[in-house]
């Protein structure tokens, strides 16, 4: 029977409770429920009444391709509403094999307190002081790896999050053992951070595996779900080789890449930052294409990016972070962006954010457009635990505010990723009415409106893409609910089988009656849950916008956003 | 007839247009309606959209004792909702001179252009460069003095308002041209400087007296106003003698002096910070200790502070910047606050915002509790144009954010002002229901609740207060559109014939019939607007809450904040 680990960080000690209300919940159902249920919507995010969650999927553990995801759950300090963030690492199978369904972090101590680290293996918890802090995540690592290492993995916090910035990300050790996975979005590493807590090492030495209620029902229904992944040209072909980085070239054609801060929809040195210059350069250098972010994964975009002198600089080194470090500042010089890259996880920072933070500083004047080194700087002053870290790692209006910027791409105060919403108006529907915040994971229209993957709905046209941008929200938050990379929707919507095969592994797994149809309730009520919350916080439907200055057009299609909040309530009906 | 100045800050043009729509309408009536119909609700208000409005009251430029405040209105960068700000000084009255309802101030020219100061006299209006910034408030005024001089006064901004930092006032020169007059609440300041104005100068040379329709009915009405205020003992004898800091020992007694940053509703150094002392200092010194903020003031509740060397050092030292600079962050050195006060004139700072500023820098670890010339270090930050300037200057939320500290005491982003709510209960409703963020002027229940003026309802209980805060409101909008300041509540509130004599000067000066129902059918009108325009820009009923640790009881008297924001909503019903 899974339990659920609860950890006061105040006194330092833990329970271990059955599942109850929440048994049969995993991943971001999880973690949305437990913050609705018990974090008061009016809290501060860094007040003792936050709790932050870790929670692996429903079927993370299992032999299901790809299912090894880990979901972070907390009110957010960027957004102020409610988070589910989302990453790979090795973290989430542990949990799953030590039949956790989820960590809860709860109280804080005082702000001066040490900080803390908390290890949990098959026998019980133990929290102790960290060792010394102030450093970056990659050198923190192999500092924790020498002193708890062997079959141990770790969550933790860099520079930001022990500052409890906004912008903090959790990042999670990978299979080599490096922190280059990061639960990203909505500053959960400073929630993190306010508890005291530097790392949390899950140990699963001597765990068995997880248990499945028909084993032989859920070995075949995987082969299939197996086979679903590998037959699906996205993630058996575009994906492995080019990483998600394969978007490059694709939106820039699509006229929707972000350029210069959402001025337009191209980029003339698109190809000097694209899947394909990506790949050439990490094969020049005997970098490694092909990689996954968690064991069992059957898609492996991530990769080894290496510097001339052929040294580790960065992996999970995806199309986001080169649009927001690229495309959106003007900086075109890839290695530039891979130590942007590697900066931001050494730093623990979100790449989204801090890629608009950045194009938010160059409009501001303090350093200038594409200049790469001069952002690096930037990225890396929030390891001097100075000022100028204060305005970088608290992210985009923070640094807008402090420059008197009025051009500020965020919707709930969270940056938007690399997808220009006139052009891509699915997915503008999406940031706008998703309660995470301007979030293009929360549900991917891009399938749609730009890939032909699921369906063929017209990017330009209004038509369609509130009931699209719904249906994807709905399925995402199952998804995430499973410990599912996202990825494997492209699978997903282009296999006729796919969601009864799903189904078919949940109730193999958990012994319980399980349907296509229970998997899209699963996905409403967790929507239900976030919107509850955000309401609760305070947020209204004009919330539900993006900024006004997405009314004007963008070049090359001279499209704008022409959406009102009205007209995309229905979302959330 | 009164006309509407436009300016167009980017075309650097004007017109002159009649009042149309808006004719009737002074002050805070005018400002916030405006707003509410030109300004798009979900603009930035850096924007080109936002305007900033600059109106005197209906009364301002008569006879009418105390009438000469101004209404500076725009969307506010601080609380992102419609903003009233007021202030006192020499400009109100030569705008009603100049037979000028409001100046708008519209458009933006690009963020680099030069400063500009606009001039407005009888002839017109000329616009050109701003001599050199970069300097403090008494330093340029005395400069534009050079130039401009002679009948000429201005609206300036400081270091803050030229760097478009939320907390931003915009100066008013005073009757000896000093600018320690503040519009200083909201951040009005960094809309001017998003509109690159440094300056505007209002000369009424040659302008004739203000008109009246019945001239006879309004010097008989201005005869009695004058009565009326000089028999009340708050307007007559505490204000004039103490200035406002009269209130420090009374609020203190009341244990409802915030100490602390809301820790206890007791100093235990007040005595050192409170209006005897200010007299006793300002007398042992030969300063001045009265008064007026603007012509025709028959409260002179101002004063001059001066050095030990005998040398000026502020003026217009009010009671919330002695609590904010004093008990709020535990410095008792009155030369230490007196040096602080003229900082945030200097730089063009509202104290109420810099003083929790300066305590949640406190909270963080940035500088020691009760260390004035610390403090005084962080507010002279904002004129070396860096980074922890902009730390100080955005307000109290943007340091709390920097520090990661979770005890906030802010409404809507705006900073409480020198009542604890749990101890006065009446005011709490108010901050939280004001649409203009947490603001004590805004209905300002101390009265009733511990001043034993215009009533007495019990600080303590919820009985009362919700009804008391929403007539409050009402009047003081109507006050604020008057030209009225404030102060005159404490009389009117104990005089029956108050209302009407002020009805009465309304109707001899427009020609209008005027009762004392439309004075409070005219404030309410003013409430639905600013509601309305804030429901429209995002806030929800949720918004209209305090900080939870409110819900923490409060010594001496162990008092809890317990009302729900649902029980709170008949306000703006």
């Amino acid at each position: 029977m899974v339990k659920i680990l609860r950890i006061n960080t105040r006194e330092r000690t833990f329970t271990l409770e059955e599942a109850g209300d929440y048994a049969g919940l995993g991943g971001r159902a999880l973690t949305s429920r437990i913050v609705n249920r018990e974090v008061p919507a009016d809290c501060h995010p860094l007040s003792a009444e936050n709790k932050l969650i870790f929670a692996p999927g429903v079927l993370t553990g299992t032999k299901a391709s790809s299912s090894g995801r880990i979901s972070v759950g907390a009110k957010s300090p960027l957004t102020g509403g409610i988070k589910e963030s989302n990453s790979g690492g090795v973290v989430s199978r542990k949990l799953a094999k030590l039949n956790l369904a989820a960590i809860v972090l709860e109280d804080k101590p005082e702000r001066d307190a040490p900080f803390m680290v908390v290890r949990v293996d098959k026998d019980g918890v133990t929290i102790e002081d960290a060792p010394a802090v102030g450093k970056g995540n990659y050198e923190y690592a192999k500092e924790l790896d020498a002193k708890y290492g062997g079959s141990a993995t770790c969550a933790l916090i860099g520079p930001a999050g022990e500052q409890c910035l906004k912008s903090s990300t959790i990042q999670f050790t990978d299979m080599e053992g490096r922190p280059a996975r990061s639960a990203g979005r909505g500053g959960m590493g400073a929630v993190m951070g306010s508890k005291r807590v530097k790392a949390v090492i899950v140990d699963d030495s001597g765990a068995g595996n997880v248990e499945y209620s028909d084993p032989d029902a859920f070995t075949k229904a995987s082969k299939r779900w197996a086979e679903i992944i590998r037959e699906h040209a996205i993630t058996s072909q575009a994906l492995p080789t080019y990483g998600t980085a394969v978007l490059v070239n694709i939106i820039n054609e699509a006229g929707a890449l972000p350029t210069k801060n959402f001025r337009e929809g191209r980029f003339d040195r698109a190809a000097d930052v694209s899947g394909e210059k990506l790949h050439e350069i990490i094969e020049a250098r005997g970098g490694k294409t092909r990689e996954g972010c968690h064991v069992g994964c059957a898609i492996q975009c991530s990769q080894q990016y290496l510097d001339e002198k052929g040294e580790y600089v960065t992996s999970g080194f995806e199309y986001e972070t080169l649009w927001a470090m690229g495309p959106n500042t003007t900086i075109s010089d890839m290695d530039d962006i891979a130590r942007l890259d590697r900066a931001c996880d050494d730093m623990g920072l979100d790449t989204i954010e801090m890629g608009n933070t950045i194009a938010m500083a160059m409009e501001g004047g303090l350093i200038p457009w594409g200049d790469g080194p001069a952002a690096l700087k930037l990225i890396e002053a929030v390891g001097e635990y100075g000022y100028l870290g204060k305005l970088v790692g608290n992210g985009t209006t923070y640094m807008a505010d402090a420059y008197g910027v009025d051009r500020i791409p965020v919707v709930k105060n969270q940056a938007l990723p690399a997808y220009d919403p006139r052009a891509v108006k699915g997915i503008g529907v999406t940031y706008s009415t998703t309660p995470q915040g301007a979030d293009h994971t929360a549900g991917y229209a891009v399938c749609q409106n730009v890939l032909s993957c699921g369906g063929d709905v017209d990017p330009h046209s209004k038509e369609g893409q509130v009931e699209l941008s719904k249906t994807l929200q709905i399925a995402t938050n199952a998804v995430d609910s499973a410990g599912f990379c996202l990825f494997v929707a492209f699978a997903v919507l282009d296999t006729e089988d796919a969601l009864q095969v799903i189904a078919d592994m949940v109730a193999a797994k958990a012994g319980v009656n399980f349907t296509p149809d229970d998997i899209m309730a699963l996905g409403k009520q967790v929507l239900d849950d976030e919107v509850d919350f955000n309401r609760r916080a305070g947020f209204s439907e004009v919330d539900d916008q993006l900024p006004r200055f997405f009314r004007k057009q963008l070049p090359p299609h001279n499209v704008t956003w022409d959406f009102e909040y009205q007209e995309m309530q229905a979302v959330k009906a």
